[in-house]
């Protein structure tokens, strides 16, 4: 399997089973997806709880009604097998790791998919600037902000952000590439010093891997899509299912038909 | 005369020598720009000046052939009288500030109308963002950096830049905003640390007023009019004539026709 096979042959290799892993680079230029899976008795609070905070939880596409495993927009998808693997929350914590949740299926489950920062890093580097987590091969770092999100129902918490360094000229350029991808999170929400946003120490990130911030490089702050799963987990649900960190739906979606110009 | 004095109107006073002062806030919405008038054995190189470097010299117009006092792009346009105030300058001298050139016309005159940041300032405030300078009814900071403009035959010298703060929320839109504007300096081409473009301090500004950049904010550098300027008399040409800074010609095009989306 190569960085170009084609979403849906990478899906069906998902679906299987013989790919469970991280999606990162493969199908390159079509789009992923973060994966949330809520009883109805919930949605409805977390659909609006993703419209009162557009950047962090940006919607590409929901299910048509309760119990539908298909996402149309997005592809030919079973979301029930076809995302590589799965975090299954009970009461508020994490209970298990799945490959496939049709034995967890429910006639109540409505699936969300969110946008994710793999569509913008890939209009980055298309651009030539570089992104330093992908450089160095880590995640990306991100930090827990002092940011309130709108709260909705029971989801609340504060916006986590990713951090990727630039000179000052392509964060700039990065701002111009990004705004055009609302979709996928958008233009950076802060940029310079981190302690202005509730970030004390750049080198200790809350999840994923420091980068390094060279001299004369600033921090530019994106608002990221952990922040939905830190609402979800505050909520302390009876039941919610993820996708695992790094393992997201692949869909048909080109990259730049969410640009918006 | 108050801001709302059509281009028109306030042209005809200009003309008539009733109005020879500054035009800023003056027939607001409409694009103001800054010229220069060079004999046209020096036109050439001075037009791939602005070609070479688009972000300083952005060229809005410019004469028809050699001699022709008209801009018809810009309005009925006599450029002879239709500048408030006018510096001339013999073997790279300032010479004399006069109202009217009428006098001095000559046939191998060629007339260069130049973007200016008062459209984009307008369109900053119309997003209500705050423009430090306006808040403080002074010139904005300006200041020479270490950023070699592309030379063109005579032409040459180093980058100017106005500066506005901003906090860092704020300088991420005025990018968004900016980017719409190429024809009057577009983006900001660099934001935050000074030194990184060769400013030593920044409230000793080089041309303008110092302003005050409050605790977290970022200080926001703009491509400057004042560059092709600067690039005039570094040339020392045997004739040139420029406006008097911030007398500017005043057009019929209106700030939002500028804009590229």
């Amino acid at each position: 399997m190569s960085n170009n096979t084609s979403p849906q042959a990478l899906r069906s290799l998902i679906r299987s089973g013989e790919h469970s892993g991280n999606t990162s680079g493969f199908a390159a230029g079509h789009v992923q997806c973060n994966i949330v899976i809520l009883p109805s008795a919930q949605a409805n609070d977390f659909l609006r709880f993703c419209q009162l905070n557009p950047k962090p939880c940006p919607l590409i596409a929901m299910s048509n009604k309760p119990g539908d495993f298909s996402l149309p927009p997005l592809g030919n998808i079973d979301i029930r097998s076809d995302v590589p693997s799965y975090r299954v929350f009970r009461d508020g914590q994490l209970n298990e790791e799945v490959h496939d949740i049709s034995s967890l299926w429910r006639e109540d489950l409505v699936t969300f998919a969110l946008g994710c920062s793999f569509s913008f890093e890939e209009a980055l580097l298309a651009d030539g600037l570089e992104v330093r987590n992908v450089t160095d091969g880590v995640n990306v770092p991100m930090y827990r902000t002092d940011i309130d999100c709108n709260p909705a129902g029971a989801f609340a918490g504060k916006m986590v952000v990713s951090m990727r360094p630039f000179a000052a000229s392509d964060a700039i350029r990065a701002v111009q590439i990004c705004t055009r991808f609302p979709a996928v999170h958008g233009a950076p929400i802060h940029l310079g010093d981190p302690a202005l946003i509730g970030i004390t120490d750049i080198n200790q990130p809350d999840y994923g891997d420091a980068v390094t911030v060279n001299k004369g490089e600033l921090p530019v702050f994106w608002a990221c899509g952990v922040t939905p799963q830190v609402a979800l987990e505050a909520a302390k649900l009876p039941f919610a299912i993820t996708h695992s960190p790094g393992c997201m739906l692949v869909t048909d979606l080109r990259n730049s038909q969410l640009a918006i110009m």
